[in-house]
């Protein structure tokens, strides 16, 4: 007989952001590996603002998960029974292997071996879609120069910490912005920003102003929304704006208004840019020896929230956008 | 004793869009020549929708007019008086050189002497301001590929009908907006755009969409507002929206809303910027020659809308905005 096993079903299409109550935990038999396929035992499932999109009948830039189908995301472990080569049994994997303890996947689904020595969880942030998201958004987007002064929304999370790193490494003024004091303690004492500013704060707008006397002239927007319009307002000449993510945006349906953008676009020459990881995977060996290279030399410092077994996964998303989490958030899978 | 000559006066900053009333028509005696100045008796007046923005006091790219000074604008016209041996007597040049029968100014308000033997108005529109805007608009931000279907807001406008004419050149498939059936049929029987699309009609929607099956993906902006909102529900996979004006946005204070961009924007990996010609100033040259040597081949079409007399320029701003006139706005000095 074999093995049960456990994954997460998505049930219901959420309005707004995904919680608990639209998932459920289901047992099945071990998969057979098919022709062609890797099966993976999962050890790190990931858990992503971007998985919101993925769940949403709103238009994207993929098909929306299905209902009835194991929820889509990006998880490592080790291969256990192999029909590819480069797979072999025994090598680690990170990929497309959705929440669930065992994926029997193709070659197609699995992003990359992870045989840098560093801590196999990594792949799924600093090492995985966060780091090559931050490092292409830094490197082909923002473009920083020396002196810039960089705001980076959600500064202390998985990608924006990174960014906010990147960035002061270039010889940037960064300045985070962060819910909660201890937030922006972290922004500023792990990750070296020059500045950092509560949003939940009711002094908000003023502490932001005061953190940007010379305007911004990047800007990493990881939450869109009203912190946003609050830093546009500050947006310099030919600044450029990277869209990653609309995490502080509750829902999209109805669709949301705010303060028109153009003008300040248009008086200010500046540019705004929607940017997803995708765009850099051509690149993504460059970027992770980079970024592995900076990690092994403590120059780039992450900060994981590691929750325990597959049951913490269906309320996992709720809470990153509740703000629960302080750094990448993984699921470990300690069977 | 000296001649006496007109000019028109900002007497009254305008809350939105400039009316006749915001201006006075002063007598004056004609301006005398200071050193390193010329004196230019002005032929051909510009009136520009950015004119809006020039009295404005909301933060702009340039400081407003102030109450009781000339009307900032584009002139043309020959040098009756010179101090600068660039700048001969009978010269004809074109400038910063404002709303008024004759301009002492600095050499360096002369933006060029118009020597192409085309029609010294032309230096205003298509071989001005006006004709730089679309030049560096599309050989700088948008850089349209042969097939791509281009959507120009204004498309039958001064600067729009340029941006059409230099895209449908490259090989794009390009859709005008423009209001009426008036300047849609002119959009298309001399402009050469591939569709037109009537803002004003109630179908304006689908016919927006009946005119860009495919997406759109390059969208030149002269309107924002509404129309923009249209036309950023078709945009494709990594589009490029260039921003050159607000047209249709009738006050920025208090601030309108609109629907939020952020999450088209990151979707579609889609880039929006905002435009001003100051940025293609060192290009001038290269941009004059080309746009010269298509008018004199027939290859780049152009409307003007001649109006006669100082008198007509007061209102001549929010007749633009009326949507009153059909190419681009002249006042002809028939003195």
């Amino acid at each position: 007989m074999s093995p049960i096993v456990k994954r997460v079903i998505l049930v219901a299409r959420p309005h707004g952001i995904p919680q608990a109550e639209h998932f459920r935990i289901e047992e099945v038999p071990i998969p057979i590996l098919g022709a062609g396929e890797v099966l993976v035992r999962n050890r790190y499932l990931s858990v992503d603002p971007a998985m919101r999109g993925w769940v949403s009948s709103e238009p994207n830039y993929a098909e929306p998960v299905a209902i009835g189908a194991v929820m889509r995301a990006h998880a490592a472990g080790e291969v256990v029974e192999s029909d590819v080569p480069a797979y072999p049994v025994s090598s680690v994997v990170m990929g497309e292997f959705g929440w669930q303890e065992y994926a029997a996947v193709p070659a197609s689904a699995v992003w990359r071996v992870v045989d840098d020595g560093l801590p196999v969880s990594l792949s799924l942030g600093v090492l995985g879609l966060n780091g090559l998201t931050a490092w292409g958004g830094v490197r082909e987007v923002l473009r920083p120069e020396p002196g810039q002064t960089v705001v980076v929304s959600t500064g202390a999370g998985a990608v924006g910490s990174i960014v906010g790193q990147l960035c002061k490494a270039i010889g940037c003024r960064t300045v985070a912005i962060a819910g909660g004091a201890e937030k922006c303690a972290v922004a500023r004492d792990e990750f070296g920003y020059d500045a950092a500013v509560d949003y939940k704060s009711p002094a908000f707008a003023d502490d932001l102003a005061a953190a940007v006397p010379g305007g911004v002239d990047r800007y990493f927007d990881n939450t869109g929304g009203a912190i946003s319009d609050a830093v546009l307002q500050h947006l310099g000449r030919r600044a450029v704006v990277a869209i990653c993510g609309t995490a502080s945006v509750p829902s999209w349906d109805p669709w949301p208004t705010g303060p028109r953008v153009e003008r300040v676009l248009l008086t200010k020459q500046a540019r705004m840019e929607g940017l997803l990881a995708g765009a850099f995977m051509s690149r993504r060996g460059e970027a992770f020896a980079e970024l592995a290279a900076l990690v092994r030399d403590g120059r780039l410092r992450y900060r994981e929230d590691v929750l325990h077994g597959i049951e913490s996964a269906p309320d996992a998303i709720a809470g990153l956008y509740r703000g629960d989490n302080l750094g990448k958030r993984v699921v470990a899978l300690d069977v």
